[in-house]
């Protein structure tokens, strides 16, 4: 079946490599991915200690469709406790290191103590090494990514940390295969903090598939579900995830000038649209396995090349600090990627220093004769990018996320931010639904793990009014439970908006002979939200942290199609607990637990 | 004696090379450099030829100095008819070709005709050879570069075009040793209307000089005094050219939004300083045997390396522009470079565009989806460069320069050019005798032929009052002659802070043996000045041509120290011509021909 069954444990402190048999119990429980390395982190650490000392864990893990040539069967991801927001934390990482890495005859990874040395780990179908690091650290993650690749059979693949995640910005990302992220909640950090510089992989290990022709059979049909959709097949290969530009924005929901307005006049100038009619678009990119093809290859006017922007990453540094300057965002992008940092983050957190600038908080001394720190300014965000990046100057304490930076001026209104995490790029005044999922989301402000712009926006599966609240607490939750599934899974959550459980039901099973079904199957979602929450609240997080930024839940939006609407989360909040099964505080009552036999 | 007595004369449509003897009756009348290769070229081609047409000549030249250890002698002038301007043109430039190529055994090369397919010459103290260079054709100048080098024993140099000299943008430079520019009226796309692509220098040959004691002696002498000059010691060395962008401003001369105004509020992001400040600046870089070492290495935070901006090309991307974006303003830089362009004129004729743009003259759609063409748009200045670099789109017109470009919209007027090319960053309505300078000049908008920024601004070698129009034809004409000498014996004008006529005037004697007179050596600039106008008169400028744009005639300034002022050519010109010894048309009378001996 579509496991490799085996766990490499890996003593950063002892340097001792051991191998163990993957639960499968727990497997069927919660699939793999997100889910079962969750699950893991649960039973292993205790949720109260320093995200970066040597007590937190490190796992790495793929699904069961990871590796198989299921559409977008080509994900891994990072699950450790995130220094970012305190929380549980796991990020999602596509590109070409998910597949190689199950191909070691490896499932999971976890890393546990700290090196006390900068070290690799190499891993492939035969052996498991820890490898002195000491000439890459200090390297950024393309010269890293080179050399390793270097000290490696061809083929294999790498995913490290560049300087941000070495000098513990708690922004920094995992990169794999140079341009992809493990992006959020400061995982790259928790690798720095372990001396841990990179994880290469390579091996030829076949993933087996418990029922070939069923899995081929669905397979096809699900491919073909991806071409035929509108977002899947023609939207995101013609733009990438910048498709979004245009359309976020004439709803109204484009956060502008750190969410001061939500509209951003000049909006042309930076959309996917834009990014190839500028012709800075050489070509789509696609991750292993994947037929939407979402990543963009591009080339500015003086050669520099590179992976990016997404819509997301665009926006940050755009629209949010007030930037038109495609050029320019597309540089600090680059950054990002070199540097290995969160681009969302680090963009969102130059927004807040913009606004803290611009209000007088900051002092113009304290830039240190660097650019000004006004919104629009182009060079201000490669720049301060850098300076994040190198831990230089006022970027020591931005690299810090924008909440700590805004709380050090006394003023940490002015941080955008669920759980001390920078919310993306969707106002959630004019998306009621949308914003109830930043609020309860396990892992802070993120807009992955219930895309409602989706419904709400886009409309697939259906339009929903966004300024309706009925019915949104219960889209939360379905979406949330699904993404937990996706994620366990191996997949890529850009196949939501063409397919829905039932299809992914098909493939696990076929994949994995577990015979899931939709309902077991959405219970696994559900179990896997439920031990995050719980992980949260042993880390001491209460109901008061489901909140949202008071910006956006006091101060009406000031122009555009949501002129007046603020956030309504108090009205939802309530519903969406109780729907949980969680009591009024937002703790599981005892009969969820026992149900989802956490 | 310090010349190498042999001109080169190379045939490229008959593939014929030959050697000359070097006439040293006119090396005594005009030094090298560019007196003798004006003479040359002025004897040789019909001045109503069009530059681009076979049958202009293009020179390449040095003077006695190159090539010897005399302060900043490294330097070698392109001559030509320029096809921006269609004056007589004649570009100095630094590095190391200079000297390189004096080594070669010869002081001059002249080309003719046109090659059939794309060659370069290849030439040292044993062989010079016509080479193919379709592999080199398309490449840019760092490419070019690199493979050429390799094509040649160690230390050789190299001087080259790139795309834009290939594609006859009339802005096309020569580069050498990569980042230092034959700049000015195009003498790039004459290089490549031969279907030249580069030269490539070697050899061993010595420079001799006449008098080695006397020569030593005064070498150190004037290295003494140009150290212990504040500008050559000090203000050079620490900012560069830049060190001029506060100074400027500040005099309220700094030309902002295409000269609409006269000083930049952002002066202070884009300054010296800022470079220094900003960390972009790696190191200052010297030119062969020059102590002053005005040149800049910078790195942006991207990692894009290369040398400048000069003041000159800060400004025109810069102020001019409306952009403050000192990053973006790199970058543009380093796409000149890169693509062979003069940084001056591209940067003011997108600045022109961008007025011609906000008036309404040029529609979006001729934009063809690139950033908006407005003042302040650091993508613009990026994104249009390069587009300029390759004719590509509104590129292929704005090749032409500002005034053709503004001429096709019927709008010349919003081209501030004196015979087409661009004037450089100093408004001529707050430094009357420096204006004066840019109406005269015999290759069209130029600072460099009378830089009377230096004593009505910087107060070299003493201070004068801007305004003040008495005594201004004078100085004018001093420094005219004066800068033919420098530029004639091999050496850079900067030295001209710290130096005068007399310090040349030893150095010169002690290499050459040619004994003049300091009134001997002003006679020569003299002499240069007028085979010029000659050259100029007979291709058809007339008194008319001898004007600056309307704008800086008509329209006073609006704010800063200047406010109210207009640039007064009207009251400046009789004088000027008169004690030039022309007629009042601008004609050299015939006794000034016969005191020159023309
Ligand atoms: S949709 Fe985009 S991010 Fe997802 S797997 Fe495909 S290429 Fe990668
Ligand atoms: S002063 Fe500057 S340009 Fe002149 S020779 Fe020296 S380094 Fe070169």
């Amino acid at each position: 079946m579509s496991y490799q069954k085996k766990i490499l444990r890996v003593n950063l402190s002892s340097k001792q490599i051991t191998t163990e048999d993957l639960p499968m119990d727990l497997a069927k429980q919660y699939i793999g991915g997100r889910g079962l390395a969750s699950k893991i982190l649960y039973d292993e650490i205790d949720p109260t200690i320093d995200a970066l000392s040597p007590k937190n864990k490190l796992i790495f893990s793929t699904g069961p469709l990871t590796g198989t040539n299921a559409p977008t069967g080509g994900r891994y991801m990072v699950i450790t406790k995130g220094p970012l927001t305190g929380t549980i934390a796991s990020s999602n990482s596509g590109g070409f290191f998910g597949a190689k890495f199950k191909n070691t005859g490896y499932d999971l990874i976890i890393f546990e103590g700290k090196a006390d040395a900068p070290c690799y780990l190499y891993l492939d179908d035969e052996k498991s090494e820890l490898r002195d690091a000491s000439h890459v650290w200090g390297k950024d993650v393309y010269e890293t990514t080179d050399i390793l690749l270097k000290e490696a059979p061809d083929r294999a693949k790498v995913a490290c940390i560049g300087q941000a995640g070495e000098r513990l910005s708690l922004m920094a990302a995992i990169m794999n295969d140079k341009g992809r992220a493990a992006g959020r909640t400061g995982v790259g950090a928790v690798m720095g903090s372990k001396n841990l510089k990179a994880v290469v992989v390579s091996g030829k290990k076949k993933v087996l598939i418990e029922d070939k022709e069923a899995f081929t059979t669905a397979v096809k049909q699900r491919i073909k579900m991806l071409k035929e959709n509108g977002v899947t097949g023609q939207g995101l290969p013609a733009l990438g995830t910048k498709v979004l530009d245009k359309i976020i924005n004439d709803s109204g929901l484009y956060p502008t000038f750190n969410f001061q307005e939500a509209v951003f006049e000049n909006t042309d100038e930076v959309s996917g649209e834009a990014l190839v009619e500028k012709q800075y678009l050489i070509k789509n990119v696609a991750c292993f396995a994947c037929p939407i093809a979402c990543g963009r290859l591009v080339e500015l006017p003086t050669g520099l090349k590179g992976e990016g922007p997404e819509y997301e990453t665009g926006w940050a540094f755009g629209a949010n600090c007030g930037v038109k300057d495609l050029n320019a965002i597309t540089q600090a992008n680059f950054l990002c990627n070199q540097y290995g940092l969160d681009t969302i983050s680090v963009g969102a957190t130059i927004a807040a220093a913009m606004e803290l600038y611009q209000k007088g908080y900051i002092k113009k001394e304290e830039l240190d004769k660097g650019p000004e720190l006004k919104f629009g300014n182009s060079e201000a965000i490669v720049y301060y990018t850098k300076k994040i990046a190198l831990r230089e100057g006022i970027g020591d304490k931005l690299a810090l996320g924008s909440y700590r930076f805004a709380e050090s001026y006394g003023h940490p209104e002015f941080s955008m931010t669920v759980k001390k995490q920078e919310i993306p790029a969707y106002d959630p005044r004019g998306v009621q639904g949308h914003g109830l999922g930043y609020a309860t989301n396990n892992r802070g402000g993120c807009h992955v793990r219930s895309y409602l712009i989706s419904p709400e926006i886009v409309g697939m599966p259906e339009k929903l009014d966004p300024q309706e609240l009925n019915g949104k607490p219960e889209w939360v939750k379905i979406f949330q439970d699904l993404t937990g599934v996706i994620d366990s899974a191996g997949l890529c959550l850009f196949t939501s908006f063409a397919l829905g459980a039932g299809d992914y039901k098909d493939l696990i099973n076929a994949d994995t002979g577990f015979n899931y079904t939709e309902e077991e199957l959405m219970k696994v979602g559900e179990r896997i939200w439920n031990l995050e929450r719980m992980f949260n609240l042993k880390a001491g997080f209460t109901a008061v942290d489901d909140t949202l930024p008071d910006r956006l839940l006091n101060d009406p939006v000031p122009s555009g199609p949501n002129k007046g609407h603020v956030h309504r989360l108090p009205e939802l909040l309530p519903t969406y607990y109780k729907l949980r099964g969680w009591d009024e505080k937002g703790v599981p009552l005892d009969d969820k637990i026992k149900e989802l036999g956490i």
